[in-house]
């Protein structure tokens, strides 16, 4: 490979360069540039164990040309340049650790347009997805990626998310269509199109797609919809252990049923939901089902589903039809990160996140439960099980050095383990900052070559989200 | 962006490097170095109109480090490598302009692994799509994209392949889950893994795959494998215009009916199917439909198209659930491009691919066929309608140079349509050689300096499959 000078080690930006750049923004963006504490701070915002790291100023873009002009701006004096969406993100993508501009995106939240024979749209970054399929619903369409938190559409774009419909519906991956964004270096790039499909190039989009801000800054996003399904049915299901629910679901996928969502919470998890959201589940390993299709189609599927779960011990189970009841079901498995955040008062919630092939994953859960008692810690467990994708949620007391470093050994296992089962460090949450020692680990060190090489071409001063995903 | 030095632009190499080079690869490869003219031509063999442009020599290898061998011998020299598959790319990718090696890595061709429990499977590039079904029908798997030729994998993914079952299963970008490829640079890299996501970095998989051999050649492929459906129902219906086969593709899609195949075939195409797979087809514009599910669904689907397609006169149909039935209606589909060879005796078949959304598919095939009349040429259409893809294929007799010029400026009118359309040049056959012309137009001037950029940084000395995809 051609190897261009090696990118800058960062350092923060001086004093004299803070001064310019903000002084240039404050002329162009007027109260639109903001520096004081609290809004610095809330836009280094992080729910992981890296303290808040705020950026040197945040500025509020309203198009895709003003985006441009502030990177130019940063480019000139080689400033860090920080994408803010709604700061929900789980691996500190937002913080600041060598300052910078936070480029706040939230002010960009129109929808476009919507082509609904095309069962496609056109967003600004800023659109949250439940705004979004607010602005559907009438024409009986949904954007499917359901990563829990009310994220922004762009956010969800640039750490390729995913959630609870992702084992029917793919992830941001399968449902970014095309993209306009801002690179390194102030050019405005459009990719990909409305076809639905292309073999005209180099697949930019999915370049961009789970780049985390560090190649560019989304500013516009064309994502395929789908059509609200005729008919919806829900179910909780209770099993006597982790292992005979992990197991259902691998039959469940291994038999092709199209499931739309099957979600897993563990005992400990299922008791912190109860406590926070006032609900009466039984406190045992659940699975949470959603099937989507015709009214028989959806009856034929709960059928099987309760087939191959009652093979497994399960049952017995609650069903809901109607929208408020599925509702109600569900707030548990969106109340999870809060839920757990709730059980232990004072403590930090570090999400994990591994992804294993369906065949190991009551192998992986049932190792890294025992792994948790053997390391006395307390971490719930959730997950996308239909994709072989789950979270424990160790809750941390920062104040106790050693629990950090129980935490963070069980950490390390639990990603080795995953690893060594084909699987992968993050399923849907991204690198970000505490998780660029696994990158060598996962991909080999010809890949992660590959990668930074790719980063030093577009990003050659290394101002786009410096300090995530690469250590360049 | 970073500026490597400019990519030198080919020229065929010297004499010596020729010599140098071949005697290289027979000291360390035998009799699987070639280097007599028919198999040379055989290699440079292309469908387009690009006249066949041989390698300097062929080398058969049968294992990753013997490409990576390959490749470093090559790169030492600056010589050109080309993989080949089966040679049955529509867009002259294994042609050699500027000469060089070509690697055929058809002996490359063990299942390398099948994981039935989690539906995939590991294989090398040069097993075909034929062969891994075969191979798969035991344990009720397949895999389904499904380009027509009996393509390599390999292949299939250096181009991002689809074909007919796309519109339901996807291309090749959502069916690869993890590759192994030989940089320019010699160097092995993985990307991905048997996750059925990840979010852990930049998507080289996405990359690679589509790149049609200028980064990197494929020697290993992790493959997303479905579910044989318990039922499948194929039919064809006939319907009176051409525009009204569109409508009702177009409505079948919008109401979410998950067809798994939808194919348009047009009087013309009909025709020439007729004459060369002894059919008795009417000859009138013709959908193909497949449905895959369960019994019930797959009645279910099926009675729901029977509506939406009565709405636009279609009809009667022919209905076949039993495998041979089946097999001999698609015949007629797998078969046209060589049908529409057959209908002009001498004439080269000129594949056409554009896709556009399926809003606009009427409106661009009923221009479309206007403009064959118009132009007085003689072009069949069939396509993947469900996804919005079509190819025209003129039938050129090259000793006429007006007729070669009515084509090309027929075939540059249609990519504009399409562009137009916010639609692509090239749904599923790549760029190749004769669309690199296109790729500004449709791309604009940054996102193909963007990808410029990245085969420079990859591929400095510009040795893979030069002359494809990019003028570099």
């Amino acid at each position: 490979m051609n190897a261009p000078s090696p990118a800058p080690l960062r350092e923060r930006p001086s004093q004299e360069t803070v001064a310019a750049v903000t002084a240039a923004l404050a002329a162009r963006f007027g109260n639109r540039l903001v520096t004081s504490q609290a809004v610095r701070e809330q836009h280094g915002s992080t729910l992981t164990w890296v303290p808040n790291q705020p950026p040197d100023a945040v500025v509020f873009a309203q198009s895709t040309e003003e985006v441009q002009e502030i990177v130019r701006i940063c480019a000139a004096h080689r400033m860090p340049v920080v994408a803010f969406g709604t700061g929900t993100s789980l691996e500190g993508h937002v913080n600041a650790p060598f300052g910078g501009v936070s480029v706040d995106l939230s002010q960009m939240n129109r929808v476009l347009a919507v082509h609904a024979e095309d069962l496609d749209c056109v967003v600004q970054p800023g659109v949250t997805r439940k705004a979004l399929n607010e602005h559907l619903r009438d024409q009986g369409l949904f954007f499917p990626i359901d990563p829990g938190a009310d994220a922004s559409l762009g956010g969800m774009a640039a750490t390729r998310a995913s959630g609870t419909n992702a084992v029917r519906y793919g992830t941001m991956k399968d449902n970014v269509l095309a993209l306009t964004a801002v690179l390194p270096s102030g050019e405005i790039v459009r990719t990909g199109s409305r076809a639905r499909k292309s073999s005209a190039g180099y697949d930019l989009t999915r370049l961009l797609v789970g780049s985390e801000g560090t190649l560019g800054i989304i500013t516009e996003l064309t994502l395929r919809l789908s059509g609200i399904p005729e008919a919806i049915s829900a179910g909780i299901c209770p099993f006597p252990t982790i292992k005979a629910a992990c197991d259902a679901v691998i039959m469940t996928i291994q038999s092709g049923l199209p499931v739309a969502r099957i979600e897993l919470l563990d005992e400990v998890q299922v008791a912190a939901c109860n406590a926070h959201s006032k609900l009466t589940l039984p406190e045992t390993p659940l699975l949470l089902v959603e099937f989507h299709g015709s009214e028989a189609g959806v009856a034929e599927q709960a059928e099987r589903f309760g087939e191959i779960t009652a093979e497994f011990g399960g049952g017995p189970y609650e069903w809901a039809t109607k929208a408020e009841e599925r509702s109600r079901l569900w707030q548990a498995r969106h109340d999870v990160y809060w839920a757990a955040s709730g059980m232990r008062p004072g403590a930090k919630v570090i999400a994990t996140d591994v992804c294993v092939p369906i065949s190991r994953l009551a192998e992986c859960v049932d190792e890294t439960k025992r792994d948790i008692v053997a390391s006395g810690i307390v971490a719930p467990i959730a997950g996308h099980v239909g994709d072989g994708n789950f979270h424990t949620s160790p809750l941390v007391m920062m104040d106790d050095p050693d629990e950090i470093a129980r935490v963070t050994a069980f950490i390390e296992r639990l990603v080795a383990r995953a690893i060594a089962m084909e699987g992968t460090c993050t399923g849907e949450h991204g690198i970000g900052q505490k998780k660029m020692r696994f990158m060598e680990i996962e991909h080999g060190s010809a890949a992660l070559e590959l990668m930074r090489s790719l980063k030093r071409t577009i990003d050659p001063d290394n101002i786009m989200n410096p300090g995530k995903v690469l250590a360049v």
